[in-house]
């Protein structure tokens, strides 16, 4: 009889997961269980769906429940894995009519994702989280009934992106968020830029603010948010606070649940002591090779590597995921933002002593059209050099730079070394010298 | 008496040279000369003056003459050396007038740039090349005097930047490039795109096609360009057929040139043998780090750096230039190009053995407006999987992307490795794996 490997869970890492097992191995039954209706759908994609960038949700699922099938993955939309039993190998399944079964496997991939999390404010109930394909259709119809202003609770990327979409909607959007700073990922004088940015595109930022209270009304819908200051008109609400990983059918299997709150595995997608069980993606840890220690970054590029490799193993194979050093890129209003590696507040929460340079310079030489302001921030390690991190904000061409200093970070390089790299030089791209390389020199003047 | 350093040669490397002497020795004298007018110009913006992008030469000038002169650089415009005297420590300065005078120097910096190569054409003679900002003033007058057709021979980066300004000016263009292919600093099949760029723009590219003569009038002005098979007519020719580094006077002197036509230097911009003469920029060569021999690339970011390094071991420091990996990048009509390290033709030129994979993909997620192709091809060597060099061409966004591989060939990273690093993603820039990625992928299952 064949093999059966299931998966849990039908977005991004599961589903990459059943395409690997089922390219490596045609014998295999691969049989995959979504509690959703989708399969594979970009949430990175939401914020654009919502702000109309994207005309249509189906532009977002990169492949259907059906496309998997007919690639001979039996997928199984609207159907929740409930339980797992490690010991007798079986997995029980509620459908949506409610009913439930019990499926086998001999090999699993848990890759459940994460879930939002509500924030402990009154009424916070009644906003469904835009983490789905579904919750963001429901938003845009809701969206195209009317409105005229939308408070946005939380300052991270994703708060920031559905900021921008509502603006670009034509709503009066107002911020709030309960740190000093938007975007932590970011140090403080970085974030500053970005909220410049949502400022100069009609958003009003608060920050160091806490929202109270959500007031619905009597069908549940929003009406205002209320701080302890002020009350916000409010037809539309998001709640963009964060999300944790969704591991609780996992941890009451027996699976261990690491410090970061997500699935413990080894650098092979494996989950410890239990042989043929892989995790992968949001629900997953990832081993931050610069701090050295398991974290969990929820990021479609990750989710989609590991759960590749996690089919990969599952099917006999040995690929090895090599951790992760932070990297992000955004796009807020005017600015692209990216990070990578540690940032400055980061490394001194983390006990590691840095220097730091940042510059501001323009993206393209200044003479060429569209050239603007572009700032880089550098953190490297006092005496040797080495790049420990960047941060990059600036306009159209500025923020994918952060793969250079990515790279840079993962192997090692030195503020000095790479201030003379033979980076590229044209008047559309840069001047002539580049900023990563000025500020690799601004940088190597503290080391 | 303070001692005296004297450069020769007002442009990028020059003039790098004498504002880094200038800032790190208060006492020395710097003085340059320079035998055009401006000083510290941009020759890689030209073509967007010819093309009406920058409306001012001016604004190609970083810095002029007399900024130079504010800031303690005795800059001695229209004065050309025509002999350098090692041993009695003196140069022979021809002024406009024609008048020769003897300038002592304690330390010499030589950055005399490069020559264009003028072809073994008949009425090539006519043809001023478009290397300085008086050449470019002059042509772009010309062009509002009228004309319709343009002729552009030589089919590398700067004649297909120029093709692109004339077509902008609504000329009709030709262009004629001898061998069998645009951009030979790319290979075959990735210059294929750029030709097709250059066709979408209206272009007519003739490549194979060898020009007989540029017909001119009485007055010297083009009229026509004959190839051994049609005539084109031409109120317009540039001849974009490379340039030689200008190591007249340095050889006479008796300063060393090397195979690749270009002055020798050391890691310190030091040229043997000789104390206390350094050279820099276009007139130099560069240590290729991959094929670990002396090359002369000309290109404004060497130039910068070189000269930089020259000014600062010329006042005692101690800096290397680490050398040079052959990146490059170039915006051509839709398609921006990016090239660095070893293409597949220049390996088995160097009888390098070579694996090489070609992916094509989206700038970024498909359903992100403003999506279009990108091709990534990757070089590595075969066993190791090092990468060894990568060729960009695609739609915006597309070729800063080379500075990735730029420093992932620099670090020597394996494209196994390179396939799962930590790239930034989202919708805006990428797919969810970025083209990098998929491309790394790709090669390593060659390797």
């Amino acid at each position: 009889m064949a093999r059966r490997l299931a998966i849990v869970g039908g977005d991004a890492a599961g589903m990459s997961a059943a395409s690997s097992a089922r390219r490596r191995d045609p014998e295999l039954e691969v049989v995959a269980f979504e509690r959703g209706a989708y399969t594979s759908y970009s949430a990175c994609g939401i914020p654009y769906l919502v702000g109309g960038l994207v005309a249509d949700a189906d532009r977002l699922v990169s492949r259907s429940p059906d496309e998997h099938r007919s690639r001979g993955i039996d997928v199984r939309t609207r159907c929740e894995v409930v339980a797992i039993d490690l010991g007798a190998r079986t997995l029980t399944v509620r459908a949506a009519t409610g009913r439930e079964s019990t499926e086998p496997f001999d090999e699993l991939v848990v890759a459940t994702g994460a879930d939002a999390v509500a924030p402990p404010i009154e009424g916070a109930w009644a906003i469904e989280p835009a983490r789905t394909v579904g919750a963001a259709e429901r938003l845009r119809h809701a969206l195209e009934r009317g409105g005229r202003a939308a408070v946005v609770i939380g300052g991270g990327y994703i708060g920031l992106e559905m900021a921008e979409a509502f603006a670009d909607r034509g709503l009066q959007v107002t911020m709030i968020e309960q740190a000093d700073q938007v975007m932590s990922t970011l140090d403080a004088d970085m974030a500053a830029h970005v909220q410049d940015a949502a400022e100069g595109h009609g958003i009003r930022v608060l920050v160091g603010a806490s929202v109270e209270e959500i007031i619905v009304d009597e069908a549940g819908a929003p009406v205002a948010v209320r701080t302890s200051t002020e009350t916000f008109d409010a037809d539309h609400v998001v709640v963009g606070t964060g999300a944790r990983p969704a591991v609780a059918v996992a941890r009451e299997a027996g699976l261990q649940v690491g410090d970061s709150g997500a699935l413990r595995v080894d650098d092979h997608q494996r989950c410890p002591g239990h042989d043929g069980v892989f995790a992968a993606g949001d629900c997953a840890e990832s081993h931050h090779r610069l701090l050295d220690r398991q974290v969990n970054i929820q990021l479609g590029t990750h989710a989609n590597k590991q759960g590749r490799i996690a089919g990969v193993n599952a099917t006999g194979g040995d690929e090895r995921f090599p951790g992760v050093i932070g990297t992000a890129v955004s796009k807020i209003c005017r600015y692209e933002v990216g990070r990578t590696g540690l940032g400055e507040a980061e490394a001194a929460g983390a006990g590691i002593e840095v220097v730091s340079a940042t510059i501001k310079d323009r993206t393209r030489a200044g003479y060429y059209p569209g050239a603007g302001p572009i700032w880089v921030k550098l953190v490297a390690e006092p005496g040797s050099g080495r790049l420990l991190g960047g941060q990059i904000v600036g306009v159209e061409g500025a923020a994918k730079r952060i793969d250079v200093l990515a790279t840079a970070v993962w192997t090692g390089l030195a503020v000095e070394e790479l201030a003379l790299l033979d980076l590229a030089y044209a008047p559309p791209f840069s001047g002539v010298y580049d900023p990563l390389l000025i500020a690799a020199r601004a940088t190597a003047k503290l080391v």
